[in-house]
C-alpha cells in the first residue's frame, strides 16, 4: 500500500511531472489529486482542504502539499510524521491542521540532497518534494530525509470569538457549490444553537437545519457540514455569490 | 479488475475523501474520474455523461453517481446490477439510463448500515456509497447489502416528436468545446436526413456532415457526435456560445 | 510498467471513456492525466506542455496526445518511438518536440485497424489512440501498429531573433496562474542577460530573477522557468492578464 495524495495551486499540467517523477522512483505508487485548485498563494485554503480530507486516508498515505509562494528563497522543506502517514512540503503552515488532527506529530528538515537530482529554483513540487515522497511511500524513514527539528511554521484557521449571546469566526473556504465554510467547529456552534433555530448572520435570518434538501429551493440556511464545521448555504445555489462573500471574511452569528 | 469509476457535481476535494474510503478497504481498486463538473444538481447532463461512457468499460466495473440534491432527505440509496457492472448512488434516475442501456437490471435498496461507519446528513458520497462501491469491487454481493426492489424513480432524456417533415427533441448536455448535444438518436436523424444536406434548426442553415472539418473555421455544422446523438457544433469554436443556447431547450429540425 | 499518459484539448467526460477502452485492453496499465484543458485547437501550447513533462517519465512510457481538430479528415495517426518512450496521436506536428527532446525518432502510421473496434468519424481519442496506446503498453511492438514513414507534419515553438541588442520570441503557454511562457530559451537568454539586470519588455522595466519570491508581492519579474524557458511572472498575480497578453503574442526584451 503506497499511496500518495497531492494538493497545490498548480492548475493543470505542472502537477503531470510530479507524478512522472513520483512513478519513475516507485511504480507501485498509487497516485490521488486531492485538488490542484486551490486559489493560488492560499495557504489556508489548502490547509482547510488537507485537514478535511486526512482522516479518511490508510497508514501509509503519504501527503504532498505545495502551495508555495515562497519557493526558491530561504525557507525549510519538512517532512511531518504522525499517527503512520507522512506529510511532504514547505514549512508554511500548511499541513500543520491536518497533521495535528492525527495526533502529536514529529518534523524532519529535508536535508538529504543526494536522494534529489538537479532542484529547479521555482518547482521544488516536482524536484524536491515528489522524490521524497516518492521515497517515503517506498519505506525509507524520514530520518534518512534529514534532521528532526521542533522549529516549524504554526497555521491555524483564525480566531473564534464565543460570547454570551453570539459567536464570531472567519470564512476559511469556499467550495466549489459556493457553500461558505467558516472556522466555528461543531461543538461550538452547539453550545449556542440547535437544529431547527433561527441565527442571525450577513444582515440575514437564516434557519439551522440538518442538510441542503431541509429548505426549499433557493433558500438560504446554516448546517454543520461533512467536514465538522458551520456552513452557510443555499440549497441549489451559490451561497457566496448571494451573500457577496469570500474566504478570509469575518462572520458573526446571533441567535434570530 | 476492480475499476470504480466516480462521476459527481462535487467539483474539487470532495471527491478525495471518497477516494481515500475507497482505498481503506480495497487497496487493489483502480479508481477513474468520469467528471466531477457536473453542472450542480443537474440529474439529466450526469445520466447522460454516465450512459455516454459505459460501454467502454469491462465487466466487474462499478459507478459511482452522485448528483444528490437530496442527500439527507428520505429518499432511497441503491446498487444496480446489469451485465456484470454495478452502480452506486442515489435513487433519482441518474444511473436509469446507462443501466438501461447495458440491459435488464436488478435493484438492491442500501439498507445493511452495518457496512458503513458515521453517516453525515450531506455527504453521502464519502459515507454511504464509497464504501458500499469498494466492497462491491472487492467481490461483495449486491444481495449483502438489501432487499431487491421493483421500485425506483425513473429518468430519460426527454420526448422527442418526430413529424413528417420535422423532428423536435431537447438539448441535453453542453460539452467543454461548447457543442451542443441533443436527445435525438442518430436512428431517428437517419429517418429524414442524410449527410450532406442542409437541416434548419435555431433559425439558421445548418450542412449535416460526418466530423468538424468538413465545414471550415467559425462555420456551423450538424452531425452523429461520438455518443450517438445529434450534436450542432462549430467548427473550431463553441457552438452554445454563438446560438446561444443550454442544457434544457429545445431544438426542432426541418429540411432546409 | 505500463503508464499511459494522457493530454487532451476535451475537458471533463470525454477522457474517461478513452481510460475505458484503456483498462478494458491492459487493466495494468497506471493512467496519468497531464491536463485536459488545453484551449480548444491549441496544438502549440498542447506541444510545448507534452515537451516539458516528458523527460520526467520513465522508460516505457506512453503519451497520447489528442488536440485534433481534424479528425475524421484525411490525416494520418501515428506512433512515434524514441529512447523506449512512445507517443500516439494525430500527425498534426503536437507530439514532435516532445519526441526531439528525447533524441532521434521513428514514426510509424496507424494503419492496422483489425487492432481497433468500430472507429467514428468525431472521437479517435477513443476509438484508434487509446486502444494503440493500450496494446503498446503491453508490450506490442510499433512495427505491428503499420509501416514506418520518413513523412510527417512538423512543429516548433516559432522563430525566435537574437540580435546584438535584443532578443525577440513568442509566447507559447499562459499557465494557470497567468504566467507568461516564451520559446525563449535559458541558454540564449544568458547570452544577453544575467540574473539581478533589468530587462525591457512590454513597456516595462523588469528584474531578472531566480524565483518569484526575489521581488515583492504584485511585482513583475523575469525568470527561467522550470520548463527551461523566459517566463514573465507577477509574484502572487497573473502576468498574463496584468500585461494583457496572451499564446502567441511576440515578445521583444532589451536591456534597460
Amino acid at each position: 500500500m503506497s499511496i500518495i495524495t497531492l494538493i497545490t495551486d498548480f492548475g493543470s499540467f505542472y502537477p503531470a511531472a510530479m507524478k512522472g517523477v513520483i512513478l519513475s522512483i516507485n511504480p507501485q505508487a498509487i497516485i490521488v489529486d486531492i485538488t490542484h485548485n486551490i486559489p493560488p498563494g492560499n495557504i489556508r485554503s489548502a490547509a482547510f482542504v488537507l485537514y478535511s480530507i486526512v482522516p479518511y486516508f490508510p497508514k501509509g498515505s503519504v501527503h504532498v502539499a505545495v502551495v508555495d509562494p515562497g519557493v526558491g528563497t530561504p525557507r525549510n522543506s519538512i517532512v511531518i510524521s504522525v499517527a503512520g502517514q507522512f506529510f511532504v512540503g514547505p514549512d508554511n503552515g500548511l499541513m500543520i491542521p491536518a497533521a495535528s488532527r492525527l495526533g502529536d506529530f514529529e518534523i524532519h528538515k529535508i536535508m538529504n540532497y543526494d536522494l534529489l537530482g538537479e532542484v529547479s529554483a521555482t518547482f521544488h513540487g516536482r524536484d524536491v518534494f515528489a522524490p521524497i515522497a516518492a521515497y517515503l511511500s517506498g519505506g525509507m524513514s524520514p530520518q534518512e530525509v534529514g534532521e528532526k527539528t521542533r522549529n516549524y511554521v504554526h497555521l491555524d484557521f483564525g480566531k473564534i470569538e464565543i460570547g454570551t449571546k453570539f459567536i464570531s469566526g472567519q470564512i476559511i473556504y469556499i467550495d466549489d457549490f459556493g457553500n461558505v465554510i467558516t472556522n466555528i467547529a461543531a461543538s461550538d456552534m452547539f453550545k449556542h444553537f440547535q437544529f431547527g433555530e433561527f441565527i442571525r448572520a450577513f444582515d440575514k435570518s437564516i434557519p439551522f437545519f440538518q442538510t441542503y434538501g431541509c429548505v426549499e429551493k433557493r433558500k438560504l440556511l446554516a448546517l454543520i457540514g461533512s467536514h465538522g464545521f458551520l456552513e452557510i448555504a443555499v440549497n441549489g445555489d451559490s451561497a457566496a455569490k448571494i451573500l457577496k462573500v469570500g474566504s478570509g471574511d469575518t462572520i458573526t452569528i446571533k441567535k434570530d
